[in-house]
């Protein structure tokens, strides 16, 4: 029998804060209820700040991200059209085929599981498409499978100068409310998120941030939809309410997970994330490791992608890690199965909790055959996040 | 300041019984986990037993059922089909929009609000549909926004009798797991619902059960779908995943519900469902004021909707109900706004729960103005209930 | 098996209001975490509003209301000294028992059960006691099983009439927190209560109120204690600490209840435990049964106490409304066991929970046999609540 | 603002599990329901399995364990009665000052803090008492403060050797589902134990295990009580009700926490506490640091003492080990304030778990200005792990 945590070390589902888990324990209400407003309209708000965006506009989907990307294409594009993206994960494959299936013509730049998005080759297609085929160009922020973070301000850099006014999509999955994003700033058009990441909540909502743009572009798009239907969501959202029945539980527990970001600051929880990564790069690299992202420039702060040595089967890595040690980490995706394991990083999180992450994974690689010193890579963290803790001044500290 | 218990009557989302509020309180886990079957590979063969199916298919959407609809519809039609459905009540409206956004060709029947499915008229139109351009029959087994059940094994019959093959979509939103379902005798090829009527769980999950038929019709459907995929989500369902993140806490509370729903015993649960509205519709007769339900034979037994004496506005007895009295009635919807409200009896429900929603909906036409004996509607559903009680044997009662 | 709400009107425990429930679901903590007195210490300052002192001390006991009246007693009184109290229910009988067990000379005045404080007796007790062998005058403010509440301003007048310096004790169990309670105004020494009644809190705790006087009493008192040690307690308190491991959850779930109590204003739930307590009065009037309580003048506004027609049997009535209608009410205590049974109507509660208490009374008594008019108390009820709501001004009233 | 999970590693309150968290989330019932014993009877049988007895009676105080030691001296011994005992931590100190108070005669066995029950010089104390004067022996099972477990099957056989019939009084607050207890092959006549620990409960039960032979003496015993009164208890119990409210969310929690440990298995529960603690010791070992125990064989195997170099204040690493890693460890006690540290690893408990409170304490050692290589802890309580989890089977193990 297991005993004990079960230790979260996936790229999402996220621990949950206590605060956010508190807020969900509630009874059913009424959705129709004249005060509804009074739960729901704060969220759009607090939810545009997480998103940095003035301008934009907040839909919160019942389902997942997946619904969000499909509510994101269907409100927007026409059938037909083409868009422009970079195949280098599994959630960039999956993506793509999405957008195949909704009827798309997909322009795919493939490159390496490893690289991040392809900038200068995005520039050059933007550049040469003259008849502004290219509608849409699709970039998402954080390849979980990957661990790799890449360059949105870059690519709106790359729209600009080809003065090519494609609708920039971002998949904000594993990067919205852990990574810097900046919506309007880097005048994305649609970005898309789930509850279950940096939003710290179980999943059941798929959250979408669109701009004016997007909006206008939604007016006149011809493809089919219904649930996922911009208009009427935006007709009921401006009271407050749905179009069809919103899971409240979630509802309330956002409510508590943006007042939590407010109040540790958003800018804080980004260099958290900063500082909390790069212990967990810190003690993969003791074990000499690499990680799957090409470059340091690219490592994500949300979750680290892996390699182990090629005589070792990361699957095995997986099974003990979670059969022996009650702790899950993220598996290899796609090609990556058996060769890589993911640890996430992000969300409600702090140094103890990377520890204990290295801790286990070290011991699981250990047991699943590496010649790795045991405490090494735990040991290599705890250097750095010793020299961060002596670094930073610690106020007296509420419990809560 | 609100205190007490806030008092919920309206048709979903329903009360959440303790044992599913425990359930769902848990933290995150692996979604890929290797035992996280566990969890789930049970929770389907539990719904085909709600939907009375063993050669049915059960597929959870993370969404709403209103998703679950657009499920149904997009893996199974293909553009341009002709559907035949009756409109007579709100959701009946709204399942006819979503069907002609998705680019079919619905075949309607307007008949009253307050009628129930037209039988005879279904299948006059079937009987003369020489060509088989009539690809599925759409019927809402419970209109939730007028109180009536209609009858589906009559509609099966419509189609048998005139040797029509097109596919029968079933809205079973307030139906399912609260009236007499039965998936397999009525031959039903889609039903729809979802977590938060008579499963008792908060809203999240839109269900579908469907027919070997139906799967074989998605075989070759060509509508646009992504997120509603059948195809991914049954490959994924095979070894109990899911083909994105699905929300873990609803899933735990669905084994809950299902083995409470189990413990009491289906045929029991829709017998208490029929005493109890039984005694909700003898205190709304000793008011004197009439359903919207024609008939009394197109009763439902998880709503009531009451129209209210012209004087009356309606939504004054809700606003009462809630502000005054705390207690959330069903409003009129569409056409019946400010003429009907109201009240749900379906899910986790007892006598007692019974009596205070007449109690308070009393008062509350009371103090709109009607001039209602007071006691009396509650009186009249005492004397059923006790007649009642004094009828069936009461067993030691473990206290939960 | 049962299904739906369990109604709970017991005079305590009494319903647990959701932000109160939700406050307790917390993991466990160090109670002696340098910041622990975040929680801690505005309980004490919160709880001293709830008994209108400014001049006393509160001590919160892990235990219940009973541990409190031995920690009352053991630490203010000597072996020996004589006690003087009325004996007019089972809880007054309880103490006296608890009195003469410690080693008290208990004085009794025996007087009915359901008459209130005899005050002119005991200020003639006082008055003849010319050597002040009186200590100390025990006064039940609410019997809850009579449903009686007593004037203790007078008997504080009573004591002052006769210069005579006994501590005056208070049994607050089922008033503070719903009672007019002047722990200061009165010059009460020592209240106790628990936290299962008014302020809405599982039981686990006992909670006391202390005066200068009385604490001034306990520095000499040398009757036998450990456990329940003012002096260890007061010093660990000081810096919010707890002598043992305190039950850090209810601690989390007074927070919530105090700020409930604070939100509500406590006039204001003082007077809505009247307006309700009325409603439910004369919903037992219209029943033609009489309180145990004598006079109206003595009606407890937390506890209704009822006798039933004597061809009934109380117990009956009971058993039926817990076996056929999920209702749990108070029993007859002692010698009003199968005479009477009680209606608790305190803590957090409405007029739609007071309809239905009242329905499944009508109901049980009726399928107990009595000849009772269904439908006619809770129609007196309704009259009288929606006479009050159309009384008072209903602001837009915020979900929570 | 503290973000992620407060890691806590003191003996008490320990974590509580995830099903028995959820056990707790309940909403009020009545004490005195007809069935309220289906869920109280079985929490005696469950708890004597825990303290491995059947002759034995099993007493559920509200209250904390010290409540349960007070219940368990005023209810078998007698005014001036002698007791022996030894002091040799925190908690055998408080004990000693307990029966002092509640007056009792102490024999006082003075020895070094981090040694076990003197058991020669019990038996040559008990074998001088020609005069049966010693009435009890006091032994502390597992003192806390220092982590020494000591043998009580020893202090049996010092009172068998002398023929000596002192009743044997244990403290097995931090040993009672930890560590090896045998209530009946050991004779103990009364045993103390709290919720807050081996139980895996929020603290609020007091836990007393009563021998026949205790009872007896209870049937006599003249010390003054009442809210600790043994005969009240248990003609109360006897029904599976209480004489005081008793706090129905802990005994929801025991519920499943006996079945917690029935499902795992009373030996393998205590088999894991002997593996993990040999874990943390292995890696309190590499750092160099001893123990306060004075001998491996007094190991206790819940909680470690852990002495810190003259040049470091041990507050200094409790301190930062809270405030800037969110960690509890627990506090030296008296004497041993500032020069200890202690790790409780008791309940709900793994091994990531355990490396997590060596990685943080490593960290804050270090932090503290001690010389600490780094990984050296946990790599030393890894290695332990590894090869211990290589020697055991794995079955597929369930989520749950």
């Amino acid at each position: 029998m297991r005993t004990g945590q079960t230790h979260l070390f996936i790229p999402g589902p996220t621990n949950v804060p206590e605060a956010v888990r508190q807020a969900m324990n509630v009874p059913m209400q009424d959705m129709r209820a004249a005060d509804f407003g009074d739960l729901t309209l704060g969220l759009f708000e607090g939810m545009k700040s997480v998103l940095r965006t003035e301008r934009g506009t907040v839909m919160l989907f019942p389902g997942s991200g997946t619904g969000a990307w499909e509510a994101a294409i269907t409100n927007t594009l026409n059938p037909g059209d083409k868009v422009l993206m970079a195949r280098h994960g599994h959630f960039s494959t999956l993506w793509a085929q999405m957008a195949e299936r909704l009827g798309l013509q997909v322009e795919l730049i493939d490159i390496p599981w490893g690289a991040g998005a392809p900038v200068k080759e995005i520039a050059r297609r933007l550049g040469r498409d003259a008849h502004d085929e290219i509608k849409a160009v699709f970039v998402t922020h954080n390849e979980t499978a990957t661990g790799v973070a890449s360059d949105i301000a870059a690519v709106r850099r790359a729209l600009d100068e080809n003065f090519h006014d494609a609708l920039l999509f971002v998949d904000g999955v594993s990067s919205v409310g852990s990574l810097d994003f900046r919506m309007d700033e880097w005048e994305v058009d649609l970005v898309v998120t789930g509850s279950q990441k940096g939003l710290m909540l179980p999943p059941g909502l798929g959250i979408l941030g669109v701009s004016e743009k997007a909006l206008e572009a939604a007016r006149s798009a011809t493809m089919r939809r219904a649930y996922f239907e911009f208009s009427d969501m935006l007709a009921m959202n401006a009271d407050g309410y749905f179009p069809y029945t919103p899971p409240t539980p979630l509802l309330h527990g956002l409510r508590a997970s943006l007042a939590r970001i407010a109040t540790e600051g958003l800018d804080n929880v980004i260099a958290r994330h900063t500082r909390l990564a790069e212990g967990v790069r810190r003690g993969i690299a003791a074990w000499g490791l690499p990680l799957v992202a090409e470059h340091h420039t690219l490592y994500s702060d949300t979750v680290s992608a892996i390699r182990v040595p090629q005589e070792i089967d990361a699957r095995e890595v997986l099974r003990i890690a979670y059969e022996e040690f009650n702790t899950s980490f993220g598996s290899g995706l796609g090609p990556l199965d058996g060769k890589v394991f993911r640890i996430g990083h992000l969300g409600d999180l702090n140094e103890a909790m990377c520890l204990t992450a290295l801790s286990v994974a070290e011991m699981a690689l250990y047991r699943a055959g590496m010649q790795v010193q045991l405490g090494s890579g735990v040991g290599a963290a705890q250097a750095w996040f010793a020299a961060d803790a002596a670094a930073r001044p610690f106020l007296h500290i509420a419990a809560e």
